[in-house]
């Protein structure tokens, strides 16, 4: 019999972090594409835009006036998906029809008062201006809420109704599917290891840097073994590190550096802006011993082929399994191929 | 305090068949909407189209020509994601980097040689021999291989690259993710109460009424309580059947029409052919005691507010927890507002 290669055939791979495997149909990618076309987003916006949400002095849809904001600016949601004073929900003992009280809040953060700057096109301070945002928030939230999702939405594809540079942070009074499960899966693998599941996978990238795409003196960011979206990627310090919160000023500043040179090979690969939605997982705020948690940040950019084409994880995925049409060392390739300088600063 | 009131007050709802939590946000549904529209598929195709991979006669991208089929039409996909020779992979022992070989076969499934014709379109004997299709596939990839997924994917909006009314079949020498999750879950509410979940819980809607959205003398399909896209809907037989290829030949007719009936008040909520992926989850072919299941299809639709504006399960739900803007029965309300005559048809 013909001996197994990831490259050329269909095989599953395990993602410890979700309990969930992914198939890999790597000789698929030469199917042709008829289905639907993203619009990729227009080459050059306008520094400010008269009718945007977001911009500084502009009026929004609340009649709420934003200041004339010189660096990141952060307003609560004005149509938060979550209140800070629900009343609780009656106990119910169906196991059919549970349903439980949920309360938090939800929040904008603006990147930069430049509506055309994306993140890869903000200085390296205005990054680290970014990351000291989430650093905040995350901070502050935290003292009130068990668990505080950062994330950004990014470009059309992904949800996001307005190109403004912005991302959210939602608080939750309750730990979401996610992170419940990122906890308890990183809390069974440091009862039997003894060291924290991420920690030890950074050092296996750094060994072996297939999968890498990134690195920086404290940072790596690597397409999983196990990822499920195309050009999907984990960032991770080098360090064992708990939360945003926890670290310090040289770790932010070197996250400035690899945000910038991760997003720049993203909008790179496409000679686009490569949408994506991003976000932080970190340590609850639930007063738990929580050594087995490692900081993290994962990329979920849905684009496959080109600017316009698309993974859609429908049928199949939906009902039995995520599926992939490259392996993750393919995709590395392809990202570590690119510049890591920004194509309109290159 | 106000009292708790699922109409006015975000909660979390627990879905039994997957262990997830929805986040619930009712009182969002006011927020405007500047993101991407969705393009409606076109108002009415031809009965054939030359240029479709597809239509009875044509010849495919592979150099293959279609039969001058008149019922449906069967074949294996032109870039299946799996092959029924994978050699096996080699076995690993590390936790983190865990990969299996996968074999199995991915064939489609035309339901009509009419172009035009989507499910809702076709006539009730037209749409019994679909499910016909369905059982015979089912069986047959059954006796190789332990799980077997039929689905459709509808709509670009979907992933569809073809309007030609189309579903597909994959099967698969493991179960993945969603089988196992589903085969773990009712087998442990099976061991406690003695009964199979999805039967006790069809009997609880039947009672209640007030998520239902189609109930025919075998069918029920309702707004499941954990409804995670704004449309979804469970599809369920009254009586306890594990799998597709046990139906009577009565619950097959009868089948025709809840399908008829769903996908038509479908098309008539927003009078466009609605997408969606469905698919079909029943006992797998394992040899073991599946009592424990049963048979049912979910719906996947993913519009929200209109033909063109729909729900994105990104950033926050990629990263922590789906959320939904409307409740279950809300839901269900309105798709039982609308007539069960497709509007075509009317
Ligand atoms: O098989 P198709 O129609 O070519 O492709 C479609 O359905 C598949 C199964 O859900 C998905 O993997 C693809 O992403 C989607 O575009
Ligand atoms: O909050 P926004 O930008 O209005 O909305 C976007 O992000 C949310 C959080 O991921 C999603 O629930 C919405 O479906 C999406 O359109």
């Amino acid at each position: 019999m013909e001996k197994f290669n990831p490259v050329d055939h269909p095989h599953r791979r395990y993602n410890p972090l979700s309990d969930q495997w992914v198939l890999v149909s790597p000789h698929r990618a030469k199917r042709p594409w008829q289905g639907a076309q993203e619009t990729p987003s227009q080459n050059q916006l306008p520094t400010h835009d008269p009718d945007c949400f977001l911009c500084p002095g502009n009026t929004r849809v609340t009649g709420d006036t934003n200041p004339q904001y010189s660096g990141t600016y952060v307003f609560t949601n004005d149509f938060a998906a979550l209140m800070t004073d629900t009343p609780d929900a009656p106990q119910s003992s169906d196991p059919l029809m549970r349903c439980e009280s949920a309360r938090g809040t939800s929040r904008v953060i603006c990147f930069s008062p430049d509506h055309s700057k994306t993140l890869p096109e903000l200085t390296l301070s205005a990054l680290a201006e970014v990351v000291r945002t989430w650093q905040e928030q995350t901070a502050e939230l935290g003292q009130h809420y068990p668990w505080v999702q950062v994330f950004e939405n990014k470009g059309a594809a992904m949800g996001c109704s307005n190109p403004h540079p912005h991302g959210q942070v939602w608080a939750n009074s309750f730990l979401p599917n996610e992170a419940q499960r990122e906890d308890d899966l990183q809390r069974a693998y440091f009862a039997q290891h003894n060291s924290p599941m991420l920690v030890d996978y950074a050092a296996r990238e750094l060994a072996d840097g297939s999968r890498t795409v990134v690195e920086t003196d404290h940072w790596l960011a690597v397409v999983p073994w196990w990822a499920a979206w195309p050009f999907e990627t984990i960032l991770l310090p080098k360090s064992h590190i708990l939360r945003l919160t926890d670290l310090t000023a040289e770790q932010r500043t070197d996250l400035a550096l690899a945000l910038k040179k991760l997003t720049s090979r993203y909008d790179n690969l496409f000679q686009c802006s490569f949408p994506y939605s991003m976000g932080w997982h970190g340590a609850p705020f639930n007063g738990e011993e929580n050594e087995h948690w490692q900081l993290h940040a994962h990329f979920y950019p849905p684009l496959l082929r080109s600017a316009t084409v698309r993974k859609f994880m429908v049928g199949y995925e939906m009902l039995a399994e995520t599926q992939r049409d490259l392996t993750a060392e393919q995709a590395a390739e392809r990202l570590r191929s690119v510049s890591d300088l920004h194509f309109r600063e290159a």
